[in-house]
């Protein structure tokens, strides 16, 4: 019951965790802050999890390129907009998908399927740089996959023509544009994970672990709505890259560096913002 | 399991609450009313949380006008709607992000993101005048911000002709209209809060704490997917003064005033009907 | 822990709850089957709990024919249905509500909002003939009143030309396709709402009682999408006779008895379907 | 409290089941792991829950079929698509009928409204194969009768110039094409299914017995968004079935082995994934 009388504070002040200026803080001894991962950590190397977790990966980005892609190729193919699921279907199959993959996931690699998530946790020393690294490499052979088989579903011919799903900057946009539509879009993203997975917060608030994949997959699919029109949506290096392989026209490379440095940047300042704003764990670390 | 026991009463009468005519509620003693936020709090400007609490309220309220006025103008610069996430995807990037925005910040600052929000928690005494005026504050500049990112990614000109965002009140429909479809939406915002954030029936009702910012989220899509056409739907004083300082044209302004008095009312509304009707809290306090 | 245990049988076969045929079931005494409603209670008359439970009722069918009245006007007046949310925007504004609004007043009247959903909740017991009685007339008052304010804000005049929401059976279709179309889809939505408020199943099952007004609204939401070309989609009463009543033209009475017998006995298959075949309840009380 | 604790691992490493390479899985003993059911389980014949469970399958896969059927019809029926819920809104009473009717019927019968499901789940041994013979052949029955009530409604001249809902392999894809459509779709579906009714995941993470119906019903509709182009979309043999004994033109018959074939090679594939990479389990039983 007095778990209970945690959860009813939505809306409400928070007194209970109020801390003089200045000071780091305290009080709230009811959950453990993780040690932060080491570097690199041998151990995980001999570990089956470690192997399986990075198959987990590949095969969550494998069906999240597949579904995806196939969804735009979909859109595009048909003679009018109206005759399909439409670019709010497409918003929606990047946003559903992630849902149901973390859903899936979580409990086996964390269901980053981005590499722009791995980095953003791996700054918050949540994951060892080698496993970031693994990951990293499982995403992007899981997203050419993905979009290998779509492409092999559509034609070559066919593929080529529609775009393939591959993330430009669209005409009516400069390259700062792009960037910044990919930086600020992958800062909700990450920052939706980092709310998500905030130790202290799910200790605390019954809805934070139980909805957890859900305002990450929305997350997802607002960005979408949002930046279509601007870049195609990237905020996930393993996607724009597995598209840009398969299509593998000269456009959709003279981009690509937006695709990889935008996310990254995002995602560097959601764990900054997270690390330092919300938690204050610099401070409480110096007391 | 007898926590269980209480939940099973979706759609059955309530006899364990039956009380008589006219007597003050009582029973129930399992969970505790919380005091009434004092007006002015002193300590709490010396509290980090507090600050904290502001800068996640302007970072909410920056990334809610961000992904939303750019859907929005996405929508508008399309050559055919059909061709665009649709009038129903500027529905859904309003709803969706305030459900994503409110998981994310609950446990920090209660996840308001609305000055009509803050101000219809203020009159149940949820928080301190001190501290929702902060909070307005905040969500305003927020506002302004990412009203302006979005000019900066659109162009001067360009986000001009598209209208900003901003609220108006449309052709066909009268200021009382306006003012009214305001009133009305902003109450089905602040009454769905109210009820997520009951610390009664979040002792009692499993379903209420863990949905909650799901709910909330819905019915700012639902009142979306009825008011666009009427005035835009603002009921968030600080999404139209935002959209309208960015947009900064005379008949933005000419209806600023219903975009604020609208929301006020309606979270006065709300206020009323949860704490007398549903609650009724001053024939408590009379006993 | 040992609750947790009894969770991860999704999916997977119930020997623990296996029975010999023809016999009443028995075991599963970790639930208390409730004792079914009395037909008339005097003592719910003299609570105030009785009352404030009709005027959640009231409030709850007001707001949902506000805010669905005034999307089919928006989806109607527009040039073009893709420049509006469109019909699966109406079928969101139905199916939206009704998950926000059983979230907003379950703990308060049990949320029906629907005179079909009070009246097979009454055939199975789980509330006394006065209540439902009572909850009809406010929900029917609700949802003219909510009509009527939409009327307000789009004039008469516009109101009548485009439809007033009310519902009809449609051109191309027999009197009787429409009302097997409500009986059906009443029966969906009949159904869920048992599935959620089963006693048996909340103590078991961990997604029943907290997704509870999810289901249900989805519900709503679905057999919008499949009958609105039908009959408009009624499946509630309330809300064919409010706007029946604000619409007040002749073709919107010719039908409105199929809008009311069609749920009713929509709503009385779902409640034996439940206590018949589900609960096997009468095999248990002969035993 | 210390069951929160072990919630917080989403988006971190998993280092608490760290095991050595090679090595069975241990440690872990919070959950035990159901024994495979048995092939033939006599007793099952003369339970009431086992008759109960196949009426439940054959309700749900009824009405699964009357709802997107006929949403299907409206669709193809309307001028313009835009003056219907569109591809988009077939894809939503697809998945979301899914959603609804398992989170009713998970309880009952385990929710599984597909052959595909009972053959991947019975290749997992989670359930008898009696009892799957007789889930199968329910399904199939009440997918028979759902497409032909649509069929009643719509008038039968009507039903077959509209297509009847039946699944074939569209223009400009070959059979291959649909074949691996069909097996990758159901290996999303069942993938998700095995995720949600994982004993171990159930056991420690709190979203995955809260949320299954979501991310199984969201699987669905991702699938029909990326697949409806190519073949209408099956990975359900018994909705494949169903509308194309009501239908009945020989085109349908031409490709019917594709949505058996199809289905039952993904489920397969995803019970493999699930049980080989996941759960390691002949490793384990090795041990």
């Amino acid at each position: 019951m007095e778990g209970k009388e945690e959860d009813v504070k939505l809306g409400a002040n928070k007194f209970s965790e109020r801390q003089p200026l200045g000071t780091a803080a305290q009080g709230d001894k009811d959950y453990k802050e993780p040690p932060p991962a080491p570097l690199f950590e041998p151990g995980e190397l001999k570990s089956w999890s470690f192997y399986r977790a990075g198959i987990a990966e590949f095969m969550a980005t494998f069906l999240f390129l597949y579904i995806t892609i196939l969804t735009v190729m979909g859109v595009n193919k048909s003679p009018t907009k109206c005759a399909s699921v439409g670019i709010q279907g497409i918003a929606w199959a990047f946003g559903g998908m992630i849902f149901a993959l973390v859903y899936c996931t979580a409990g086996i690699s964390g269901g980053h399927i981005n590499p722009a998530v791995s980095f953003g946790l791996l700054l918050a020393r949540k994951l060892s740089l080698t496993r970031a690294i693994f990951y990293i490499i499982m995403q992007c052979l899981g997203a050419i996959c993905g979009a290998g088989v779509v492409k092999g579903f559509e034609g070559s011919q066919s593929y080529e023509v529609l775009g393939g799903g591959a993330n430009v900057v669209n005409h009516g946009y400069t390259k700062g544009d792009g960037l910044g539509a990919e930086i600020v879009g992958t800062f909700v993203l990450v920052y939706t994970v980092f709310s998500a997975t905030d130790a202290k917060r799910n200790a605390r608030d019954s809805h934070v672990p139980i909805l957890a994949p859900l305002p990450i997959g929305f997350a997802v699919f607002l960005v979408h709505l949002a930046t279509i029109p601007i870049t195609g949506t990237g905020i996930n290096p393993a996607r724009s890259l597995g598209a840009a392989i398969i299509f593998n026209r000269d456009h959709a490379w003279d981009d690509m560096w937006i695709f990889w440095v935008g996310p990254f940047i995002g995602a560097a300042l959601a764990a900054m913002y997270h690390q330092i704003v919300i938690r204050a764990i610099p401070f409480k670390s110096r007391a």
